[in-house]
């Protein structure tokens, strides 16, 4: 709590930007409702200063004298109950940008600083309104799009991860208090602590980290999606399908803004599972160095997805055994799904009755010809000791097959049922804390097993501590803290 | 006040769609209490029944039994003291999309219905909180994208342009009753209203009524944009003109969702004065017949435009006269403006040299040759009878002189001082409106001054007040106020 609380009062809009039937401007702060009472009339000639927290006051925001900006309603919070634990005052005004920025400006030319990205949740924080990874949970819980996703925030937000690791700390820290309380006899060679149970519960400890740690590849996959390489040959329909899959939701994720990723992924909910989906340069045999890189980069992104999804195209049969070979050379067929689409069956192959022996071209039908090509890739792909989880006829062009993808793509994910008992880790700083804790406590526990000194030992589980404590906060830089609200919305 | 109240209890979301720190939902009716507190629980244990009005309450939303969906605040208002007049409880929760479909989902589930858009103010305006024209104004007021456009609105929401409409309609009324109380008594021939009193308050109220009217060209001009047509032979450079105009604003343009417009412009706001470009089709000599619908557009826009921007190329003088010729045969010279752009500066005329007798080719700088052209186009011009405003030398791809054209754009404009006390109609459908009583009155007036029957007199003068009140929605169909209401968003 060494932070410089920079205590002015601070303003910033609260709502997304744009046109609509309210917007809401937040000001938090000491001065928070002298600042605003100089600009906000009450047609009942109400005071903000005799107003108590949790009530409204209806009246207009002046700009000059007698000049209205905008008829409004002031709620009015005081402190400590307020989400910054500050004086709060949020205006509520049309939701015009213009009124917006007007109100902005005159908030600052009466004394309001603008606030920072996140400043409000800072505030929070800082003020111990929450620890940092509540403040985080904030963050997650605006951007989450399905419901796994924002229970894992919500839990996360309401201090269910924050209990779990204080329980976690509470076990270690009295461990190491023994441990040290040895330290201090340590001429007279006492032993407080008994070491079969110092270690059991050194080994239930790390277990229970080692467990948060791997949760982060299931809690990553719900929060940010799971990673759906699309790759296969050039032309072969990659972008129509990923296109074609998207539809109508990218336009949505497209639309939205200010959330606390870097970038925007095609992200597509499907059936309640967040996939991302990840379009790669196409692979083909014969390139220029100049392609090279952008090859590697297709080997890598198949290398991290969790489903790979090769599209080969119906058409250009001769393509599919080095597509196949490509795939099974880079896949790791325990930890990655494959699915095959068999794209543009809307058209028709070429060569394909040299598959019929001795039937009559003209009786075989489209049907035949795709349940045949399926059998030639199925083959194919054993050969190569491949296992697609299915081989799927598409025409991306014409949307045929594409529920059946989606179905197959659910399925081929375990169910992942987010109770609201379980934790699950879904920041990337808390699993790199995890991790660190969990890499002390092992050292700490060959120590222990090696009859190691004790100050050895306790030193790791007070690193093992920090790494724990960092990610509540307890121990904090400005450095750390920037870069977590950085990331979070104006007004937030 | 004959409409059907379809008195259920509404919901919508009130702020803009998107990742954000606060979304409010609204909930309207006479069960919005009963509705809200189904799914809501106070940690405090608080009752929403026994909330007061401009009170607010802490608590979460519950999804289902124990689980919470979010933590959220409620504001409740008391009939009539809200803005639909009716029961009203705000729903401020974290802006995800997510949060807010699903409490949308459980107010709908347990009794409210999703409201129709502009259906919070068309209730505002059956419960008697506003008139019709306020209620107009809710959506200009949001729209209002520079000062003077937002004072238009806002003094017409604060009923300004309604209380200048009820003074006329007194008149009129007073006037109205006189004559018709002569009709009681018209056995007896007398005549209660002093002819020439009569005469006089007509051309007063008539006078008025004009003087709105005609205040409509500025009152659109401000509300809609002064309309700028961009004119000039093809490949002169008007569409890179137009972007390098508009630059970032047309971004900010085109991220306004959801606004009462049916279409978006290519806006912005120079100098406070909101101008509306237009670009238009090539005008070339010879065309091909389908390219013809093309240019009848152009010329039509053309003569639409408050302000005719002639983009000529500077490298390209012998198609100066052409273009200076179509725009002289289609510009009325005393109410548009013209100003004469020579683009593409960055680059080397052709035989401009010729210009300069005897002069040493090398010894003429690239700024001696600008000024000869622009001579040369005013010479041009002048010969023409046309008087630009300007002739202004540019490069809109290095965006040369877009300052200058800047200036001249916004001086252009009889400055339009946008006082709070003026009355100007900026509503295509006021406008519409008080023609008609415009025109009620003049017959009303010939029909007096002719000493027709008294009857038809007044007869003209009801109309008129029909009119007016048609304004306020004092006579107002269904037909009317859907289509008012339609353009509204939703949660407004």
């Amino acid at each position: 709590m060494l932070q410089d609380l920079n205590n002015n009062t601070i303003c910033a809009p609260a709502t997304v930007a744009g046109q609509g039937a309210v917007a809401v401007i937040r000001v938090s702060g000491a001065e928070a409702l002298d600042i605003v009472s100089k600009i906000f009339v009450s047609p009942k000639g109400r005071k903000l200063a005799d107003m108590k927290g949790y009530t409204m006051c209806f009246g207009s925001i002046m700009k000059g004298v007698g000049e209205v900006l905008d008829d409004v309603v002031l709620s009015v919070y005081r402190a400590p109950h307020s989400y910054t634990g500050e004086d709060m005052v949020e205006i509520s005004s049309h939701a015009s940008p213009y009124i917006v920025a007007e109100i902005l400006d005159l908030l600052v030319l009466y004394g309001c600083r603008y606030a920072e990205p996140g400043e409000f949740t800072k505030r929070a924080f800082l003020n111990g309104k929450m620890d940092l990874a509540q403040a985080e949970a904030v963050a997650d819980v605006i951007a989450s799009e399905t419901e796994a996703a924002h229970r894992i925030a919500l839990k996360q937000l309401k201090g269910g991860f924050s209990q779990e690791l204080a329980l976690m700390r509470r076990q270690m820290l009295k461990l190491v208090s023994l441990m040290e309380l040895e330290l201090d006899f340590s001429e007279e060679d006492v032993q407080f602590a008994d070491r079969t149970q110092l270690k059991d519960l050194l080994k239930a400890t790390t277990d229970h980290i080692a467990g948060l740690v791997s949760s982060f590849k299931v809690g990553n996959a719900i929060k940010n999606g799971v990673p759906v390489a699309i790759v296969g040959a050039t032309n072969t329909g990659k972008s129509t399908l990923l296109n074609a899959l998207l539809g109508e939701d990218r336009a949505i994720v497209s639309s939205i803004a200010g959330t606390t990723r870097d970038t925007i992924e095609d992200t597509m909910n499907v059936g309640g599972i967040l996939f991302r989906f990840i379009d790669t340069a196409g692979i083909r045999r014969t390139m220029e160095t100049i392609e090279i890189a952008g090859i590697e980069r297709t080997y890598f992104k198949l290398k991290q997805a969790s489903v790979v999804m090769l599209v080969l195209d119906y058409t250009r049969q001769d393509d599919f055994e080095d597509a196949l070979k490509t795939v099974s050379s880079n896949i790791n067929s325990a930890e990655q799904s494959l699915i095959i689409l068999l794209n543009k069956i809307d058209e028709k192959p070429v060569a394909v009755t040299s598959l019929f022996e001795g039937r009559d071209p003209e009786s075989i039908t489209p049907e035949e010809n795709i349940d045949k090509v399926c059998d030639v890739v199925s083959d194919l792909a054993g050969a190569l000791g491949l296992s697609p989880v299915a081989i799927l006829p598409i025409s991306a062009k014409n949307q045929t097959g594409l529920d059946e993808l989606r179905t197959v793509l659910v399925s081929s994910q375990s169910v992942v049922n987010v109770s609201t008992e379980s934790v699950l880790v879904s920041n990337r700083r808390h699993f790199i804390a995890l991790k660190e804790a969990y890499e002390s406590l092992l050292k700490a526990s060959v120590s222990l097993t090696e009859n190691q000194p004790t100050d050895l030992v306790t030193q790791d589980i007070r690193d093992a501590l920090y790494s724990l404590g960092s990610i509540v906060g307890e121990v904090s830089t400005d450095e750390v803290l920037d870069s977590i609200f950085k990331n979070f919305c104006i007004g937030k």
